[in-house]
């Protein structure tokens, strides 16, 4: 257990000094409203607030706070699914929300440089008029500091990658208040270390980002989808990997399995069959190239015994196709208002994610539990959520997840494809990692030597309640 | 200036108990054959060579060498140009050329893993058979390891990535003899610090890599190519803008200046105007894809005012047609037999390309220096080749290229694009990267305390001939 000094009326004067009275508060609403992120991971409070608009505010709060050992939870707006944001040692809550303004449009170079509190959706507003986007898709609204943090994926992964590739250059706050440049605006790089992927996905737990230059790419002129339903998993995942194999290149691969189609059915009546369904997307520059992508998927489909396929390049057709995958959290959660939901993320190598999905299938059976899968396919990554109610509920999808994870690494994959270690998935970072994690112990120590930067995470030593979850 | 100890008779014996007798050689031939690279920097001798067959024999010489403060230089092949593997302190000189296997092709993940002394060529030539290929391709038969090392690219980066975006999971030998896994085979991966991206392009410096997990794509069914001639660079480079922003995604997006055509012209008689040339090539699924994109492409060069335009699908016209760009390194040699050549190279951000050339070109003419530009102009990158006879000429090839690097930052590029720090561009380091260069320095300092990997490359102070560069 880590021990940390607390925030002391004196210490909320200097932070009031150093960023003005307006930017820190104490007020309880401010208080719980960071308190916990959207996983179900307990709250807990930090003992202030505060909301920087400089990356030099944000130095000079780290370093007063390392000269008093207080700890800092950096927090963007709280999407995280791991509690990766949660002030579990309670310090200094860090909001970026006050640091959300587009610093640099460099359109040219298909570039952006922002600060790290502006939510993806909104960029992505804004550099519309550009003809551009910044393409990794999380679901939810994060900023973009929260998902660099984090290396965010999701949906348009398996053509665009996830943050960590679509980041060029951040400016990075250390523990002692040094404000470091990492990276660089040439998009080849092969300048000494690559500081830059260290901090992306290190959940601020090394740095904090307070600037950050992301790639683009051009919105595409011509998009397309394909729904097809298919008898059983392993034929849909054959359809995947044919998919990928043609050299198509998908911009979405996604599976929703035969329960969580069901209910969506049932729920909201879109227009499912109760079979694995792929949801594919493909983005092309002419309307021809994008037809014949769509025959070929369409041919591949066929092949492997798809029951059926709907195919559109109209706009409104194809909108209509993906609302269950779009919105298949919304449906789920308002088809179970009683309960709770607890939602693991785990990936694998493709060729293991039929074994994977069976063996979840198995589990599901065996133990009589409800719980949906959804899967960015393409990538071997595949959500189970569970809808819980009460104790013995909640025990026993924790109980699954665990048992998942592990199969997960078995399979030769890892415990969390995107929603990252935070305090769930800490337990198993020795298993994943071995004696890696001791090089990971040595990053730490090296670059935050009091341990001040959002303690609680990822190191399975640094988690308080780690006995009790 | 760093201190290590000498290689002695006794530690020769330690070696050949723990690698066989076999695999480690103190013949003058083994020490010449491994005293320099590609490059333009100066030979120095190893004390002894080493050809281990296990990761667990590098571990155990790591190991070794670490308890007795004894440098170890790891070395693929030889084909560096900063002189990345030179061991300019002596020491054990630790070849991978017996560790070039093929460990395991994943097909169905379009994966392979491989041991690091297998060269790429090589290893494309098996992976056809399987109809998939490992991309980054920087022209010399570069081994697997090296090219990870440095973080090789070349001209399908503009596609595909460099050697970074192309890698999964490594296995790496620390200095104290640590063996550890970095990253997974799974594509997604939010699990903890990304260690594998920080022994990528870490030079040696911070770990051996033993083996490799990389990403494979598929061979592509069609290509097609584009040549085209316009009348300035700044036409060219616009030509590389739009073809970027059309949402066409070139295989590969390369410029020749006006210098280098008129000697490709004269030497080889390739058909190539004295205009700067943009070499393009295009990868798709379907015909008549790959012809609507050779379409665009081509409509984009007229619209730009191109004075000559070359496309083609076929093979054979598409081999002619690259005949001059892949083939201009040996061709600028013979056209210059009682020479030899300084190859630079530095990035930028595409928009500041044409200031750049512009740059080069004017120094050029000022000092009036003969030298060629090849260009990655999609990525943004150049290399500037100096011919040189004498010490004169190498002086006045070394003052521009120090202008040309310091340009390059200044425009918000790099020092080097691809080839790595190494021994030549150290001294920039400190511009380039500030207070991030300490913190190159911490992790150097946590992973290899006693300074023993490939020490003399990176940091500027490590660097014994640094004043006399």
């Amino acid at each position: 257990m880590m021990s940390f000094n607390p925030v002391t009326p004196e210490i909320i004067q200097q932070l009031k000094n150093l960023l003005g009275d307006e930017h820190v508060s104490i007020a309880r609403a401010d208080i719980d409203l960071h308190a916990r992120d959207q996983s179900h991971h307990e709250a807990h409070p930090a003992e202030v607030v505060i909301f920087p608009t400089t990356a030099g505010g944000v130095a000079d709060v780290l370093k007063l706070a390392n000269s008093h050992h207080i700890t800092v939870t950096p927090w963007g707006v709280g999407t995280g699914l791991e509690g990766n944001s949660i002030p579990v040692y309670g310090g200094i809550l860090m909001s970026f929300e006050r640091m959300d303004q587009i610093v640099a449009v460099h359109a040219d170079d298909f570039q952006v440089t922002v600060q790290p509190g502006i939510g993806h959706k909104d960029l992505n507003a804004e550099l519309a008029r550009h003809g551009l986007f910044f393409a990794p898709d999380p679901g939810a609204n994060a900023t973009v500091g929260g998902m660099l943090a984090n290396n965010a994926s999701g949906i348009r992964t398996v053509k665009y990658g996830a943050s960590k590739d679509n980041v060029l250059r951040m400016q990075v706050a250390l523990a002692d208040g040094r404000l470091i440049e990492v990276g660089s605006r040439s998009v080849k790089q092969a300048s000494g270390y690559d500081l830059l992927h260290l901090f992306v996905g290190s959940e601020g737990t090394l740095g904090v980002i307070t600037e950050a230059t992301l790639k683009l790419v051009p919105v595409p002129t011509y998009m397309s989808a394909v729904v097809a339903a298919f008898p059983t998993v392993e034929s849909a995942v054959e359809a995947v990997v044919a998919v990928r194999g043609s050299g198509l290149e998908p911009a979405a691969l996604e599976l929703i399995d035969s329960a969580h189609c069901k209910m969506l059915r049932e729920t909201e009546g879109v227009d499912l069959s109760d079979n694995p369904t792929l949801f594919m997307e493909f983005h092309a520059a002419t309307e021809a190239t994008l037809a014949m992508g769509l025959e070929i998927a369409r041919e591949i489909c066929q092949e492997l015994g798809a029951l059926s396929i709907h195919a559109t390049t109209d706009t409104a057709e194809r909108k209509r196709l993906w609302h269950a995958r779009h919105h298949s959290y919304e449906i789920m959660v308002r088809s179970q208002p009683d309960h709770e939901f607890f939602i693991m993320d785990v990936a694998v190598p493709i060729s293991a994610y039929p074994a994977l999905i069976a063996y979840v299938e198995g589990l599901k059976a065996e133990t009589n539990t409800t719980a949906y899968m959804i899967g960015h396919a393409g990538d071997g990554n595949v959500h189970v959520e569970f809808p819980y109610k009460g104790q013995a509920e909640y025990d026993n999808a924790m109980r699954l997840n665990d048992l998942i994870v592990l199969k997960a690494l078995d399979l030769g994959g890892t415990a969390t494809g995107e929603h990252g270690v935070g305090i769930g998935k800490a337990r198993y970072m020795e298993r994943e990692h071995g004696q890696a994690l001791d090089v990971m112990r040595s990053l730490k120590a090296a670059l935050d030597p009091n341990g001040i930067l959002n303690p609680g995470k990822i190191f399975p030593e640094s988690i308080p309640s780690i006995e009790g979850l």
